[in-house]
């Protein structure tokens, strides 16, 4: 599992379930326009305003309305052991072949130690050696994240289940660090503005929000680096896209997008905490993109 | 629902599952011990460590076990709406009073519109009368709070159903502000050491971790206030042990003090992420208390 992933923005219908007929169509969309992979129920799926029921079902619908399972990297990020244990396992039947998992995120200030024995017990409670476990990095939504120090810890305790990092943290530094100290890990930045460096410092790619819009531009990035080819130019336009598209809140700002390419008017709901961008700012995207 | 709550610790079995006959027994042991309540699956009793089935479950047994719904404030603060939905309608199902609800905490720098659309949602999804909600402020774990704003525009929307708010930021002048501004709210502050503070502002109590250990203190100040008589002594005494206490995790500390208490192994276990006292704190715990 490498190159460019999107983090999948979920529809949701008026009454704010998911959408299953649009959510397969929008990750076929996105595999079409060049995406490696599909990261689904992370940030910007809104993984954590559903129910782990509501996840489930919905992974299990993507596969059953014909979706490969081998391109899916789904989020089973949770709080309680039981649930990021279910949605590991429901995620490992289905043939997903990783998982992408955040610390759990309701307690601040824990030790390293609280954290390696969370993901001992979701290892050892999965009991599957198919599992394959990327750790989620994200300290602007979770606060605490895995220090270099917990990553090498576990990578040492379980060196076949520790697959790879996407690391959300902002920090092109921390990425470089990643690569370099842990060649085994699969690397994903987690925005594609460092999406040549990482792949230069010999990581692997990107899974971002704003990929459910930049696709195409991602992967020519990707596919001009594997060529040998320059990829600076590609690169700084990328960078550029993805600049512009910093001025507007993530998640919002790909359902407004996708609501204008679509025209599909489920992409109008995000569920609560999170707002809809007002018409100002929509208008304001739009004529940027 | 006012007076002296303790957030009530949850016992596990070494399989981390909670342990349905020491719960109980802990709770009767606490209302014996003076509380007037018990708010049960709060941060305290690691309810974010525990699958919305575990939290249901064990609420039920509680009472099937013969402890009266009516001393109960079960937290059912969730990310993610359905997962509130439910813990509410099951917390209302038995009877209890009021449930605390803590904003969705995955998401950082949401809007007050966002958090005021979530919990409108919540309380037209439960659509209950007998609904009450309890606004549990905890930034220190949530990061995101109720600002005095959101929970006047929560009051003036729903009048009958937001009853009350556990105030666990640790800043006396805020407590005594919600208390001022919003005369018709419960208020509860999050910490005994402002209990006589919080009754003399018009408030109503105190809901804290380490109640577990110095309910009969707390109580004391409570009953001395209510009758008219001097507190201040007692306060004192109060807010030296929970000075002491905090030199400590409150979590660990409260479970390493109940197991030297009971004699109970039960309270060894912590779910990770949280980690128990090592044995040299422990010592320093118990020879202070």
């Amino acid at each position: 599992m490498n190159g460019v992933l999107a983090a999948v923005a979920t529809p949701m219908r008026d009454d704010l379930a998911v959408d299953r007929h649009a959510f397969a169509q929008h990750c076929r969309r996105l595999l079409d326009a060049g995406c490696h992979g599909l990261g689904i129920f992370g940030t910007t799926g809104e993984a954590n305003s559903l129910s782990v029921d509501e996840r489930v079902e919905a992974i299990e619908a993507l596969v059953a309305d014909g979706l490969p399972a081998d391109v899916l990297l789904p989020g089973t990020g949770a709080c309680a052991l039981p649930d990021a244990v279910r949605l590991s396992q429901a995620a490992l039947a289905l043939g997903a072949p990783g998982v992408l998992a955040l610390p759990p995120f309701y307690y601040k200030g824990v030790s390293d130690d609280g954290l390696f024995r969370f993901f001992a017990e979701l290892i050892e409670r999965v009991g599957d050696d198919r599992l394959r476990l990327f750790l989620y990095h994200i300290p602007p939504q979770t606060v605490l994240g895995f220090s270099p120090e917990l990553i090498g810890r576990l990578l040492d305790a379980y060196p076949g289940t520790i697959a790879g990092t996407k690391d959300s943290a902002g920090d092109a530094a921390r990425i470089k660090r990643i690569c370099t100290d842990f060649p085994q890990l699969t690397v994903f930045a987690g925005t594609e503005k460092f999406l040549l460096d990482t792949l230069r410092w010999g990581g692997d790619g990107c899974i971002s929000a704003t990929v459910n819009v930049t696709a195409p531009q991602a992967r020519e990035v990707y596919d001009r680096f594997v060529a040998g080819e320059d990829a600076e130019p590609a690169q700084a336009a990328l960078t550029a896209t993805r600049e512009f598209l910093d001025r507007f809140p993530a998640i919002p700002a790909m359902k407004a997008a996708l609501r204008a390419q679509t025209g599909d008017e489920v992409w109008r709901n995000l569920r609560p905490p999170l707002d809809a961008l007002d018409d100002t700012r929509v208008r304001e995207l739009l004529s940027g993109l």
